[in-house]
């Protein structure tokens, strides 16, 4: 049985770049508390609540606590609050932050706002908060859709911006389906090239394995997304961890494709890998 | 057999109003000429010229001439002399004019500009003749494209407008397909509701239909377009006029839909119904 890892699988700039920081304010901070999970991965934040970051809801933030912020962004008043009231380490990450922007300019030029991605998921929540707050009248004209049948607004004009974990089918049809209700449609490929990068290489991947296992966390959006672009093409598992790997799912297999969200970390991938390898498996490049 | 004849069949805003203003001229300037075909219909051209409108290449304008331009608007640089060299009765179609206008904007901002109609076609021509006068390096990033297949540029940004009589589905497309070239894609539905509600009409009435009879113009872009939009469900036919309306068609024929190009004069199309009810057609309301 070969294993095939996809080269792109793991952690991507801006998680890493928040664990740095969480880590960083940590072991600087007297006290540090995280608003919330900082990435969707439960082992890496039960790595760091060991490095002494709690997570917390805003009301439990005491005084004189540093406040790391969420990678996936928070959202706009939340993050007004918070910096009004003492230090934040805002690991937002950084494309994060230009889609917030982008939102926010759109919104205050008169445009109304749609955001390609996860109703409730925390970053695109916090894409169409910036929008709203880029609004006179804020509520109306702001909307968070997965696909093109949730749009139900019409108008003059259109700003379409993405979760930077969206897929973009997703981004294409939504845009697609504006061009009938607005006059003007104004998309913003928001998309990060890295999660791009992780869904070509994990369809690739799948057309040519037996089965594919997918790590991540179970609230990791790129992950689900991950899971549904194999899943379109061959059997596929979602695992968060190696123990949670079956032997009788590889059974028959000639080929395993493995990958991983964005928010797993590296010691967890490679958990996943060596089991495979304890159950009889070659690991090979990429090829 | 019953005949059912499209409401939205015929003369749009723009041919209407090309037409009076053509008249207007002829009837006022001693001399008028008329920069190509005013519209795309060879009865009305021909009827204009018998009307004293003459239509000639910009070298035969001769001193003195009123010059009337075509309803699918002129070159930028050919417009600019002609108006410095004389009186002009410009007759480009206030939605052409709108679509021209955005193309040039969007240029002087940096904007690659992509056109969504037929290369070669007057209309998509002249928008994108002033898209070039917009930019200060010309060429190279403006486009005219039918479909996504053609598409061969990439960069930051990218407006796409379309010809006003294009299909929505080939602009749904050109701009799907500018989502991964470009990071952003401002798009401007530049078609006419005129046309966007023609063909709609026309696929509904050829779906419930045995035959359907296009009547236009064989240069008439929008013409093609209804030809191509009703054959893709029924068996459809394209005249210029009642006297190519062959009566083997119509054999066996419950129900034959009749349409007709934004360019093609109400005369015509009533020939061609007249014609059919000689055959034995029954004139019914669009249901």
């Amino acid at each position: 049985m070969k294993v095939i890892v996809a080269e792109s699988a793991g952690f991507c700039f801006g998680v890493r770049r928040a664990v740095e920081r969480a880590e960083g304010a940590a072991a600087e901070a007297s006290t540090a508390v995280c608003l919330g999970p900082l990435i969707h991965n439960p082992q890496e934040v039960e790595r760091l609540q060991e490095l002494g970051l709690r997570p917390v809801e805003e009301a439990e933030v005491a005084a004189g606590e540093t406040v790391v912020t969420r990678s996936h962004g928070t959202p706009a008043d939340q993050l007004a609050r918070l910096e009004a009231r003492g230090p934040v380490v805002d690991t937002t990450c950084p494309f994060v932050k230009v889609c917030q922007q982008r939102a926010e300019k759109m919104a205050s030029e008169g445009y109304a706002v749609i955001v390609v991605g996860d109703p409730g998921h925390p970053e695109a929540e916090s894409i169409a908060s910036f929008a709203r707050r880029g609004r006179s009248a804020p509520e109306d004209a702001v909307r968070v859709v997965t696909d093109a049948e949730q749009l139900e607004l019409g108008g003059k004009k259109a700003a379409v911006v993405a979760q930077t974990t969206a897929r973009e089918e997703n981004l294409a049809r939504v845009v697609a389906a504006c061009l009938p209700r607005f006059a003007e449609v104004r998309a913003f490929n928001t998309i990060c090239d890295a999660t791009a990068r992780r869904q070509r290489e994990a369809r690739e991947l799948a057309r040519g394995a037996d089965l594919v296992i997918v790590v991540g966390g179970r609230r990791s959006a790129n992950t689900r997304r991950l899971v549904d672009i194999c899943a379109e093409v061959r059997q596929t598992r979602w695992i968060e961890g190696a123990e949670e790997l079956s032997p009788g799912w590889i059974e028959g297999c000639e080929r395993v494709a493995v990958t991983a969200g964005a928010s797993t970390p590296d010691r967890v991938l490679s958990a996943v890998v060596r089991r495979l390898e304890v159950l009889g498996g070659n690991v090979q490049d990429g090829e």
